[in-house]
């Protein structure tokens, strides 16, 4: 792209290709798609907590007997894996550039035997779909994570060789024990050497005691969406602090999915709860020299621009530093309207656009970096 | 105080009276108080995550096997029930009020026999330390939870009658079932009509799962302190707004701890996923009359000023809408000074009040009142 006209990049948008709703198709368990009367398309299941008081093995066993209003899970409609509509999509809210990635909860669920070539072939899929539309679209690949440490370095080194790979996308289980165990370091080593952005989102939430007993019949999905996915995200993030990740691995370059969770607005405890830790301080890990949670924020993190509001996004780029460090998203599939036309314009992504104008001005250079100039920059969108 | 001088007030304070720690010393589990080899002070330990890979029934019955570096818990000093220790703390940080509250878990954990009295028994040695020192004294009194509903709501009558009691301290299991429990609507209506106002306060974090397998062994108490109790009052306070509480008693005023848990920077998300909810919008839920977050947090919620970094205090007055709801507080006698005297200046307190300075402007009218001005006239402090 040499011209120098301000690009839209979309750098949170999720693709189901075809195949990977048929896995899902055949699942009996949790994440799953599939029809329920009374539901014109077929529903995506992918949280516990979607499901109303029933556990899974009701939506399996006895979906008859759900009613209408209560079909758990979200429809699956052609905006999860039709091509064709992610491009019109991006057309309708003037979106130039989208890296598109698996959405939650990516390949976590296969056994070790299945994840190495599932791998493969849907990181082959996204790349193939990139290749349709040159220079708008490019990828974060799916990892094989519940395969042998060999397949996961080899599908890094694979993923990394396909032209318009940028990354990988990342859940918080890692290797099922979390993102601060030990034997992720490797993993975290070969995506830093392939200069591979991590984009860090989550799936699993909280457990669902703590949204109470009301939450499932009465609150639909707003408590684990809402308040669930960031606070997993900031956790994750916490635990891979504390673990030292970021200075065992300097160049590890991450992405965190809305606006880092909560970790802008906790930032601040986080570094008093480290400095006043007795257990910390008797061990000598706060020394002078310790890098903060500011310094890994403003040296290794990138924040998406997905938090709905300008208090948030302000919050956001005050903890980055700068707004140099934010970059747009929609997470389209999901949050489409519900009373208008999901082929117009959707009110999820004017929310996250609004709050960047609110937040640095509208047409400012700080917005028109958020909007697509830092992620053509920090995710190198300028060819193949 | 007729005089214009503007006042240093504390909010977030609390005090352990001797009674309280007895109660605490003779309990053999979760809270307790209990002495340990190699330790000078005891321990009060408050927190399941507290006690280090052993559970309960090792810190109980097999204390001696416990080193000194992984003694659970943290000191009990003089810091946590000494009223002189209370002024001093005060006089070294130029506090002129403080509105001292029990800490947690309050009398959450008694018998419903037990806690009517305790509470009876508490909120008066309460209000005698306020007496001795008048009109530098005024606290939030304690709820007996798990009494039956006429002695709960007697005690906030008996309480409200006491001169220096400005509202209740809340924890967040209310009568056992979370905030959102439509038992405790006349519990909610009983202190909106007395004028008291209501402290929401954390105590339980999230259930140990979330924080790894690694967190108890090496992050020392970081992670529930620092993410679990603002996660908690956010989904406690969600949960509140979903359930209708704050429309069902639209005079029900409360001041949120650590300014807001994380709901400043999650408003927007909680917003739009109310929004895009397609179970809220079948049934209605979702109307243009309905009051937003942001009304709420407008309109009936106070924050404290406990979020140690101006990054977060801003996106707090942000979210407030205006620095006149945000009130100053230390968490004294939590985090204590490691590395320094703890009768000098704390570390914890001035954290909080430089962000103050940072975020609106040292000696503006809006740093005044945020670091007494709003209390007092929130409070009414200017007299019995």
């Amino acid at each position: 792209m040499a011209d120098s006209t301000p690009k839209v990049v979309d750098i949170h948008t999720h693709m189901y290709p075809p195949a990977y709703v048929e896995i899902l198709e055949s699942r009996s368990t949790i994440p799953l798609v599939r029809s329920f009367p009374g539901s014109a398309d077929p529903r995506l299941i992918l949280l516990e907590a979607e499901v109303p008081s029933l556990g899974v093995a009701a939506v399996t066993d006895d979906a008859s007997t759900t009613t209408s209003t209560h079909v758990p899970g979200r429809p699956l409609t052609k905006h999860y894996s039709s091509l064709d509509q992610k491009i019109h999509f991006m057309d309708t809210h003037n979106i130039d550039i989208s890296v598109i990635s698996l959405a939650n909860p990516w390949l976590d669920f296969l056994s070790s035997e299945e994840s190495g070539p599932q791998a493969k072939s849907i990181n082959a899929s996204f790349s193939g779909m990139c290749a349709q539309h040159p220079g708008r679209l490019y990828f974060f690949a799916a990892l094989p994570l519940t395969a042998p440490l060999p397949t996961i370095l080899s599908s890094i080194t694979e993923a990394s060789r396909l032209p318009y790979c940028r990354g990988v996308i990342l859940g918080t289980s890692g290797l099922g024990k979390g993102l601060d165990d030990p034997d992720l370091l490797p993993i975290f080593r070969a995506l830093a050497e392939a200069d591979m952005t991590v984009f860090l989102h989550p799936h699993y939430g909280l457990p669902n005691e703590v949204w109470g007993p009301l939450a499932s019949s009465n609150y639909g999905h707003v408590l684990p969406l809402a308040l669930g996915f960031p606070m997993e995200t900031t956790i994750a993030v916490a635990r891979m602090y504390l673990a030292g990740v970021f200075d065992a691995v300097r160049d590890l370059r991450m992405i965190l999915a809305h606006s880092g969770g909560t970790l802008p607005f906790l930032a601040g405890r986080i570094e008093s709860c480290v400095l006043h830790d007795g257990h910390l301080v008797r061990e000598g890990k706060v020394t002078a020299e310790r890098r903060t949670v500011w310094d890994v924020l403003r040296e290794q993190i990138y924040l998406d621009a997905v938090i709905y509001s300008e208090v948030g996004l302000k919050a956001a780029v005050d903890a980055a530093g700068s707004p140099d460090r934010l970059l747009f998203g929609t997470d389209h599939p999901f949050f489409p309207p519900l009373t208008s036309d999901e082929d117009g314009k959707w009110e999820s992504v004017t929310l996250n656009s609004e709050a960047v104008d609110k937040a640095v001005g509208q047409g400012t250079e700080a917005a028109k970096g958020i909007m697509g100039g830092n992620a053509v920059r920090v995710l190198r969108l300028a060819g193949e």
